[in-house]
């Protein structure tokens, strides 16, 4: 596709799916890291360099070879990159050498972030990393507080958390040698990530806002998107936009956040390459990170809107598979079990196996968060992970079974007759449904819970019947988001008009989508047509439904003018 | 995954694409084909063997590393594999060499076929491919028909037309010295197409039936699904999976068949390996062709339901990008403007540029397939992908648009104060919609054209008010497969009452969803519960409100119960 050669600075599984995109666009990469390292395992015609990114001969014996040089992790020697640009100036460098050396140093990080106004938490530096020093920032800050290494921090490593003033001298002998900074302790409630790609003239395009959840500060598992309101997802992405919009040069930046209880988000740190939290990307959304970052890089076009999620209802955690700490290779039974699982994909870096080491992730993505987290819960073999009163599922269940669609209740067993012609269509139709008896009046709190988990169970459209009062409709469109259909059921006085009005006449804020009295037919066309606004099979169903009415009653036009009125009149309707 | 190496028989793009698959799962592949082949210029830890997929010496090479044998190709050398197996008795080789050879020879295969009461088209095989055999043949089937080479012919090569007896000599010249057959002309409609993985315990898996359109007898477009009814998808799938039960062995199987005037289905030919017409699967599919081949053959799991859409509104498009025929390269230019695309995904195949040759393929994605035919007239620059009526986007269009999800329509400007309430409603959500006049009884074709066109610009749900006789809701929903909300009106006499009636007792057979007399609010809070039945970010949207509406009335209750129902009255409620 583009004739520039991607040099890159390590070659570990973020290389690799670099490597991947790249290679399904024709564009070539030569690898710097240990030979057989995971990237270069799936390229077998770029001539890669066998090294260290810390080495600056090996760096010039890359820039050799290649027209952009990047990287897949920042702790790479940036002086070796600046006389590398001087020596060739030809040679483009994204993320930018200046950029990188910022970014390593996690106090520099958060200096320029301020300067550049964008929030993050209150941190000093040490100067002479003494216990004096700590004492001091003991009594400004408050115990507990952070102690962090600013440079080669990574899952954990480098941190310090200084409990009380007794720990202070830990801290110190724990953290010895290394520059260091204290940062306030941040009572976050989540943490959030957003993955942005900067477009060499300054456009920047975030993916969606994620929630990450860290096991032994190592990522674990990764929501997509993050569960939060989505004024606070928005709020994430904007942040996030502005803090890569604050760094020149092009390509993609992980960005983590701190939500703290008052619901103030602040930056934690930034990656300036693809990130752990980015591995969704991949199925869930239309281009992936590492697609967008070789975009960025190589000057390719990125439209707008090219890195949100496939479709609307795009839902999908992604799990790191780590080496076991007990038995080697044992954590391929976790992917064995993602095999067993539809809708999740695994994703193996060519690694061997060792304690922790990140060998792998899988990706699970589908309609609902829930239904992601009950595969997840089937492929950890874990109960922690289920929903309160749901249990883990036998293999059966994560393969797709026919949740119901619609669900069809009514006040009274003396509905059913009404109501069970309804019932009928939406079996002809093969549409899957659950039909019950549910009382406004004499089951309150069976009403209130029906409506109240509908949605979380995968109903997509309530039909309500109900006689007299008529109660029953209204009350559940009160207690679900969903849409409400109600059935006005004939009783033996006022012909059921005292139930028409009670079910279409909702007040402002709550409606009832009504149908004709006792026309329970209508109610099920009704919840298969909200089925096919976005379900074109359902759709096409109703037109071809649509298509053989409208035969039907030609085919009876037909016979009525063939055979005439009269013999038509005694023949055909006659009971 | 496992420790078995896979060797696989030819490494074009369809081996490229499975390697990419097994790397993804850490299996080990081996290739047979020329140097520097697409498949082995991304697996650079293989041993693969330069060399012909028909030479004995070679396959017996690719044996000594490999585990499995597959193949990417149906043209090799049968007899060695037959023997290599002999000599290598450990050696597992899926598809069976007696499958493939089978399906090499066009006229054993119909046989097979025909055995296994699997229909295909009447043939005939020629003895010594004379004129008079030939005349002979057009007596029995008419003319035209078709002769075939049995053996060694693709992409219509090894096909002739025999139009009427003058054209016996030339049909002989063209395909003289090859074993021929004659097949009974097939005036099929359309070319559909059902890729089916088999497992070695004999369950078939199916993926969507899609229909294929060939230029110059070169595979151009794959539609999936087909655009045939369901019941016909169905019974192609059904097809499909009879004739792939009838190999033993397992793979993946790529099942062409014609569809005739009358929906009769025809199987055309099969080829035992993953098929051009599976390419969408890489991105429309929760597994794709190429990993579910490899779980095939390498023994993994294959669940139910994994070979499916990933989301029930899946609608793809796959391209063959074709070496241009005058300048190399340009077709370049074509997968430049897919980049500019959002929803298609580019795949290139590291071959150099041939005319006519398959250099990649393009796919696009979409939640409906008029959205991915606009985005392929983008891509080809090309008008004749578009519906009647529609013009050529510009960039800017296939870009991702505010579609209108919901209608508003009303049959008289003096509806207007009413139904503006409504839109007011959705323009606070943010939900985009659409606002006209719509008149059934003094613009009755505006409204039919209005109906019929609603779902294929992208409607979800219409929302139709009107007053007094009140018949537009109906009409509309007579017309359109999509849910319609009905608004009663209030006119100067009835209170309503009569608009009510008569947009809420409807026929059965024909649902209109009705809300409360001058409700308009209800009607677009409805339309949003309809969006939010699949769309979770509406779903959510709702929920708020309902909170924000609770918080408001328990702020109220406050209110009174602290100044006293007196006060409330005298300061609260004035007007």
């Amino acid at each position: 596709m583009d004739s520039k050669t991607i040099g890159i600075l390590g070659g570990g599984q973020l290389g690799r799916m670099v490597v991947e995109a790249a290679n399904r666009l024709n564009i070539n990469t030569v690898i710097l890291d240990a030979p057989n390292s995971p990237a270069k395992q799936i390229n077998a015609i770029g001539q890669h360099v066998d090294g260290s990114f810390t080495e600056y001969e090996s760096i010039v014996k890359l820039a050799e070879k290649a027209d952009v040089l990047t990287v897949e992790i920042e702790h790479v020697d940036v002086e070796a990159l600046k006389k590398v640009k001087a020596k060739f100036p030809h040679i483009e460098i994204y993320p930018l050498p200046e950029t990188i050396k910022l970014i390593q140093d996690k106090y520099l990080q958060k200096e320029h972030f301020i300067q550049h106004g964008i929030a993050v938490a209150e941190s000093v530096a040490l100067v002479n990393n003494s216990k004096d020093e700590l004492l001091s920032i003991g009594e400004k800050f408050g115990y507990p507080y952070m102690l962090k290494s600013r440079t080669l921090a990574y899952d954990g490593r480098g941190n310090f958390v200084v409990k009380t003033k007794d720990y202070v001298d830990e801290a110190l002998e724990f953290l010895k040698d290394r520059p260091l900074y204290a940062e306030k302790w941040c009572p976050f409630t989540k943490e959030l990530a957003v993955m942005v790609v900067r477009s060499l003239d300054g456009e920047v395009y975030s993916y969606p806002t994620v929630e990450t959840i860290h096991q032994n500060n190592i990522c674990h598992l990764v929501y997509a998107p993050a569960r939060v309101i989505p004024t606070l997802a928005e709020k994430a992405s904007l942040l996030a936009k502005n803090a890569v919009k604050s760094f020149p040069g092009c390509g993609i930046f992980g960005v983590e956040m701190f939500l703290l209880p008052n619901n103030e988000l602040l930056v934690n740190e930034i990656a300036p390459r693809p990130h752990n939290s980015g591995h969704y990307t991949i199925d869930a959304c239309i281009t992936s990170q590492f697609e967008a970052h070789v975009r960025a890089v190589a000057g390719l076009p990125m439209p707008k809107g090219f890195t949100e999620f496939s479709t609307t209802s795009t839902n999908s955690i992604m799990l790191n598979i780590l080496g076991d700490r007990n038995v080697p290779d044992a954590e391929l039974q976790i992917c064995r079990r993602a095999l067993e699982t539809p809708h999740a994909t695994v994703y193996l870096y060519g690694k061997t196996t060792r304690p922790d080491r990140k060998m792998g992730h899988i990706n699970i993505v589908s309609s609902s968060i829930e239904d992601c987290q009950t595969r997840l819960a089937y492929i950890l073999n874990d109960e922690s992970y289920l929903s309160k009163g749901q249990s883990l599922p036998p293999i059966e269940l994560v393969r797709p079974v026919e949740t119901p669609l619609v669900g069809i209740i009514m006040g009274s067993d003396s509905d059913l007759p009404v109501m069970s012609v309804g019932a009928n269509i939406l079996k002809k139709f093969g549409v899957p449904f659950e039909l019950t008896i549910v009382s406004a009046h004499r089951t309150p709190q069976r009403m209130s819970q029906y409506a109240n988990e509908a949605a979380k169970r995968g109903l997509k459209v309530i039909i309500a019947g109900a006689g007299g009062a008529a109660h029953l409709p209204g009350m559940v469109a009160a207690m679900t988001p969903l849409p409400v259909i109600g059935v006005p059921v004939k009783g033996s006085t006022l012909d059921g008009v005292d139930s028409l009005h009670s079910i279409v006449q909702m007040p402002r804020g709550i409606p009832v989508a009504t149908v004709a009295i006792n026309n329970s037919t209508n109610a099920a066309l009704l919840a298969i047509r909200i089925l096919g606004a976005y379900d074109a099979k359902w759709l096409q169903e109703m037109q071809n439904y649509m298509i053989n009415m409208e035969n039907e009653v030609l085919d009876k036009a037909e016979v009525l003018e063939d055979i005439g009125y009269e013999e038509y009149l005694s023949t055909k309707l006659k009971k």
